[in-house]
């Protein structure tokens, strides 16, 4: 009996250090073998697999109901934040919309094959450039459940197998969705193994998550700070970033009030956990007197606390004092860090130093200042006259995504099938040699 | 005085490990300041920078004759081998092709600004997915001067900043190269920071160019398996890994024999020092015995030794035998090692065991079974009827390049200036906010 066997669902273990890097190899020798099928696989057969496991969580919506309750008791029994919990929670409607939402990943074009440029050259060859799966991806997330389907049916659609190594309070509940998830690939045909859930809790299964570049072709980790770092020091598998969301909205001179304000509020309260959520205002001084008192009521009277620097209270005495840590703080709260900056500039030079390379968003009304805004702040979104709550696949119109890629490589932005893809070149000719 | 200031030109000096990391972090800082300004650098500005260093370079032919002459004295006192020799020789003629790449570069489309993609939704907001710099990128390669000039003009036409690790045998060559790509930037406004060389043969430097990432956004290295394994393991900087090219030519059941004759001695030998010169001749049992020692007769007279598996030399006597180490043999020479496959199943199969992902082609007049093998096999480039030297970016329309990666990650194939590039999304609105 294997270590993997030896787990029992009620038992997520801990286990030795030698042991998980067994299992792991075990894991990661099963994935690639999986995604070598699955990168010959039809768009039919994904297709018939993700819609097979969106009707597998409709039918077995009890056990996982059931494995959920069993993952929040033990979280509450740890005194685990509301706020965690919530994101724990599955009910009849949440594990409808995880459903559902295999379903429209279903609906997507499947990005395997699309020419993606086509040529020809004098000597006759023809040239295309064509999507081809990634491989392998390990997937590092919180303990949300409904991440397992969205992240597993993301990466199936794309013709990659996945390993899910979900927060640990998450283990049966995520465990209880990915028996869907089979069943949805037996039902098309393909290998289980195409999507994995790391069998242990035990933290040391990152760790050889993270350093298997013969088994796993890219790591995404999405997470806390800490995470992140952590991920980004050990790993020796090329990892798509998804740092913290150190937004920005600057409201320029020549802004419109009208959209400032709406703006303003949009992006910090609409919803303030996400990562697209602002977390800093910038303020032109030229305009700060007149504009920013208005907008700073309106954010109070939404139930944002402020916390400006010094101009900005000298304007808005009721503000909080900030200090530098604010600049860098990702609130994900009702909260908002307010700064007086020197025109468009001020403004570019505040994001370049304390931003996180995400999304940032300039209210004017000056096209000249909006395209200097656009060029110059070196983020994946730049906005202009929106708010930064826009940063999400849906809203770009590509559908579902893993998240937000804050690195420059491969995959900046929404990461959703397309940027879960690589290419090759196909050339074909008539015999040509090079002279 | 610093370390950087103290290394005299003509005393490439070993450094202690702490003064190496010191130096580096300096170098770091600056590349990343010069990477800021050369982002919003315009198109002429680049161009003008290429061309002045193209014109530095036929002014100063003297000075870096000289300095190359220096280091062809000392490799030839440390007994480095002909082809070595060679490869760090530079004449009149070849300074003349140095000086033209950088016109070439100049010439090209600057990838910088591009609109890759474009739409709108239907709340109004307009998205431009638009070509940006990728930053700092390092790059470590061979004792050949001539990189020096290509890999630094490649970068800065894409809007990088470059910081050059070339082989320490060409180290007074690459330092007159890179003054004269300073004469042309200082000649455009920009500034020299954006090409800098490493300034010690310490190996530590490599050491301290792999684990900065803060300073870095990509290694590129180029070289043999055990810089790359090195590089691969060290890196805490994401790496556009160039292996090896373990590239196969497939003669198929339905291959044309006269297409085979031509693709497999114009693959392997045309010039065999090339990543994309075949090492592997795969030969379909189905048709081995009329037309493999047709192709061994061809090969032999071109002056090729063959190795062949027990099926090939069975059918050819002359063959030494092929033992397991031929299959992942990039022999760089005029050497080919020769199986019998069952079909392209058994050619697939035998890329997927012991390919380097780098390039393979199949010599067949059956479409279906040309594009099974396009499909299926998982390299960069997947040729059919043409010879595997045309793995080239030049030959693929796409200009310079600094190598042919192999890896699935943002650059595979031929790495050009397009492929130096990373993204992000510019949305424009009218004052959208999301409900």
């Amino acid at each position: 009996m294997t270590l993997a066997d030896s787990i029992d669902a009620s038992t997520a273990t801990q286990s030795t250090g030698e042991d998980v890097s067994v299992v792991m190899a075990d894991i990661g020798r099963r994935a690639r073998a999986a995604a070598a099928i699955l990168a010959q696989a039809s768009s039919e057969a994904k297709d018939i697999a993700l819609r097979g496991a969106a009707a597998a969580i409709r039918a077995n919506a009890e056990p996982i109901l059931d494995a959920n309750a069993r993952d929040l008791d033990a979280a509450k029994a740890k005194g685990l934040r509301d706020s965690l919990i919530d994101r724990l929670l599955l009910d009849a409607d949440r594990l409808e919309s995880v459903a559902a939402g295999l379903e429209a990943i279903a609906d997507l074009p499947d990005p395997v094959g699309t020419v993606m440029a086509e040529w020809s050259r004098p000597n006759g060859l023809g040239f295309q450039r064509v999507r081809t799966p990634l491989g392998v991806i390990g997937i590092i997330y919180e303990a949300r459940p409904n991440v397992t389907a969205d992240a597993g049916g993301l990466c199936l659609k794309a013709g990659n197998a996945a390993i899910l190594r979900g927060g640990s309070e998450s283990f049966h509940s995520s465990r209880a969705i990915i028996d869907a998830l089979h069943a949805g690939l037996r039902n098309a045909g393909l290998p289980v193994d195409a999507i994995l859930q790391v069998p242990t809790t035990d933290r040391a299964a990152v760790s050889a998550l993270l350093t298997m570049p013969e088994y796993i072709d890219v790591i995404v980790p999405r997470g806390g700070r800490s995470l992140i770092e952590r991920v980004q020091n050990e790993s020796r598998v090329p990892v798509f970033a998804h740092l913290e969301g150190l937004c920005h909205v600057y409201l320029d001179r020549a802004a419109d009030p009208d959209k400032a304000v709406a703006i303003a509020v949009n992006a910090k309260m609409r919803r303030t956990s996400v990562c697209g959520a602002a977390e800093t205002l910038l303020v032109d001084r030229a305009v700060a007197a007149e504009l920013l008192p208005r907008v700073a009521t309106a954010l109070s009277d939404a139930g944002c606390a402020l916390r400006g620097d010094e101009a900005a209270r000298a304007l808005v005495p009721s503000m909080d004092a900030a200090n530098e840590e604010d600049w860098s703080t990702e609130y994900l709260d009702a909260i908002l860090s307010v700064a007086v900056v020197d025109g468009v500039d001020g403004a570019i030079a505040h994001i370049g130093r304390w931003g996180s390379h995400h999304t940032d968003s300039i209210v004017t009304e000056n096209t000249d200042t909006a395209e200097r805004f656009l060029a110059e702040v070196d983020s994946a979104i730049v906005l202009h006259n929106a708010s930064t709550q826009f940063a999400d696949g849906g809203e770009f119109g590509m559908g579902a995504e893993i998240g937000i890629s804050t690195g420059r490589l491969h995959a900046r932005g929404p990461v959703g099938t397309e940027q879960l893809t690589s290419f090759k070149y196909l050339v074909r000719g008539n015999g040509q040699t090079r002279p």
